[in-house]
């Protein structure tokens, strides 16, 4: 018997599962069907706190680290051995949707309830983590939690992370009662696995419910800050240095560096702040984010290189001052060839059709990847949407990704 | 002797009226050199006070009416006769300077600080007028207080006027104690004059220190709605229909309305407002302000048509909907025939070159237009710059423009 067939007539309940996501839904629910339940709010809280009363009533260990980590433990029968985890996040952004996060902790407790429900027991303790803050929604950059885990945060670092209001994320965490007094990673972890939606549109079009995520694309962050001159709109156009023409200048320049980099081509700008912003009065200076992104990083290398290029160029013919930094980046990330060969093997032998993906987006298992051998499953986003209220993955691929967890998790964890 | 001579051996004391102006700008001073005092703030209502102090000093009466516009009034030998009118306003945008307003106020005071020290007495009331909410930089739209004063909105709607957070101007206006019980207009005035900065380039490069200003630009606000749909920076370029590139096609469109009718040809967009706005989320909406003005109606009806028509091919070809709805609007408007004529004529005789000037900027006095036989006199601004900390008018030339408004002012008030 092969470590994938072992356990084989073990079956998740999909419509429990279906039944967990549609109840956390309900929490900060938005009218358009969507969620919001930004990073450390009151909303976050409660999502966390239907998580615990689920793992409470299934007598799982529930604990805290001192970035507000929350770890539910079922306990493995060899607890020297190093656990296997499986771990997103709860927190949505202020568009957000149902699965985004959501089925990568909540298809991780349904495999916890499969276990139960069969009476088996694993060799090693399995920990199912929701990390701390992935969105960055309120508190910029995101993923404070599992980088902090990882080490590269220290975690003075990722406390004092502030929001626009310039409460701190240590401020927040107290707040809501949130603070756990587990020391932050430090310790050795078997395997770890995300299983997350695609956010993209890949998967949907190939008609494959189930990716194997291989590893990310590069993806470089910058802030720019664009510098004009205030004056009135009686000013002549001539004499003007109206920094929202820079900027429209800026997003499109940016726009067209990734419409040159083909189908894996990504570039935008996503947030901006304008000063003095009122009616009235010609802008003053903007700051936003920006962002390239490729499969290739020698193209994304390249993509950099033009976007500096051109933001210099929007500087030169518009006349306003254009400085572009450096902010957050990541990849390119290989995830751990032992696991992605083993949710291959799991996905096949479990009669799902898969393919092999690259994530676009940032996700927690990046930051996990340098400190655990980590792996991600991903499953279909209808028409790619994500980051949207309207987003959607069917009930048959929530299940069939969470199929492929169980019998990972199981394989890496041992029966015992 | 005729009506612009009698007085002629009368000055200002223009040492006192740049005294004056400096002592306002402490008030909400900036690092820059400028000024923020928001209408209805804790800043806008002490720089009333500072002017009720030296009100007082000169044993002037003072009232306010119920929308918060404050009255000097130097009473005439003959009050049943109208009074005559001067006045501009004290609080300022966001970037606001040391002269924009506040010269028309402050030049104000020293025409009656001049007449008192000449033992003058005048036939008529002179009046000196802060209206309330000039800059509409807190609440949109402005001109509130003189608005309100010409009928043009009843007091109850402009007492609704709300600021981003909600707070109405009367509720405003009552913790500041800036609530009057005097009714809002509906009397006879006989003329009313505002001295004011150019806030554009003219007179400067004209080397002219006395502009007449004869009548305004056509303005023409709107509010445009730009549509696109949220999403994860995932989603491939083609995909998207991101809020803020349509903004940014929108922002260069606008641009190219004004800059596609000659040198009297304005046009852009002031205040922005992105959701969700932040970093890892393609921007759902956008809502902004935009302008165009001319000083040809004719031709800004072309351009408010051209607006529509650049906005629609902008909508067309990012196929993100765009919608332009009408704001506010004001000109073109006429000042008073023989009032710009006596302008011109005691600026000649009191040896002031000048030439005639329309106002590209909104200000009280079109407001006050339409019930009074009103007239404005223009300083000149350095570079043109206004709304801008480093607005600057020199004090010769606010001097000049007081000395025109005193001996004009004079001769409609009737020595006595």
């Amino acid at each position: 018997m092969t470590e994938t067939d072992r356990g084989s007539n073990l079956a998740i309940n999909g419509e429990r599962l279906w039944d967990s996501l549609m109840r956390m839904a309900e929490i900060g629910a938005l009218p358009g069907g969507g969620c919001r339940r930004l990073g450390l709010t009151p909303e976050d809280s409660a999502g966390r706190a239907l998580l615990v009363g689920w793992a409470r009533e299934n007598g799982y260990g529930v604990a805290r680290d001192r970035i507000g980590n929350l770890f539910i433990r079922r306990p493995g029968t060899r607890p020297e051995l190093a656990p296997v985890m499986m771990g997103s996040h709860l927190d949505t952004v202020v568009t957000g949707g149902r699965f985004d996060g959501v089925l990568g902790v909540l298809g991780g407790l349904e495999v916890l309830r499969t276990l139960d429900d069969a009476g088996i027991a694993t060799e090693r303790t399995l920990e199912l983590v929701v990390w701390t803050n992935e969105e960055g929604a309120r508190f910029a950059p995101g993923n404070a939690g599992a980088f902090a885990f990882a080490g590269k945060y220290t975690l003075e670092q990722a406390l004092a992370h502030a929001d626009a209001d310039g409460t701190r994320i240590g401020d927040a965490l107290e707040a809501l009662h949130e603070l756990g007094l587990e020391p932050v990673g430090g310790r050795p972890i078997e395997a770890c696995f995300e299983l997350h939606v695609e956010q993209g549109p890949y998967l949907e079009r190939a008609g494959i419910p189930v990716g194997i995520v291989t590893g990310t694309y590069t993806v470089r962050y910058f802030n720019l800050t664009i510098a004009g001159e205030a004056s009135h709109l009686a000013q002549p156009l001539t004499d003007r240095r109206d920094a929202l023409v820079g900027m429209a200048e800026a997003i499109l320049a940016i726009r067209r560096v990734g419409a040159a980099h083909g189908e894996q081509g990504r570039s935008n700008a996503s947030w901006v702040k304008v000063f003095p912003n009122v009616r009235g009065t010609v802008a003053e200076t903007v700051q936003m984010s920006c962002d390239v992104r490729h499969a290739d990083p020698e193209v994304a290398r390249a993509m950099a290189a033009d976007l500096h290029a051109s933001i210099e160029d929007a500087s030169r013919r518009t006349g306003i001052a254009m400085t572009l930094d450096p902010f957050h980046q990541f990849g390119p990330v290989h995830f751990d060839a032992g696991l992605v060969d083993l949710l291959r093997r799991t996905a096949r032998s479990r009669g799902h059709r898969c393919q092999d993906i690259l994530t676009v987006a940032g996700h927690d298992a990046i930051a996990l990847a340098p400190i655990a051998p980590t792996a991600m499953i991903f499953v279909p986003s209808a028409a790619g949407l994500s980051h949207n209220e309207r987003e959607y993955t069917d009930p048959a691929a929530c299940a069939a990704g969470t199929d492929v967890l169980l019998h990972a998790v199981l394989a890496k964890a041992g029966r015992d």
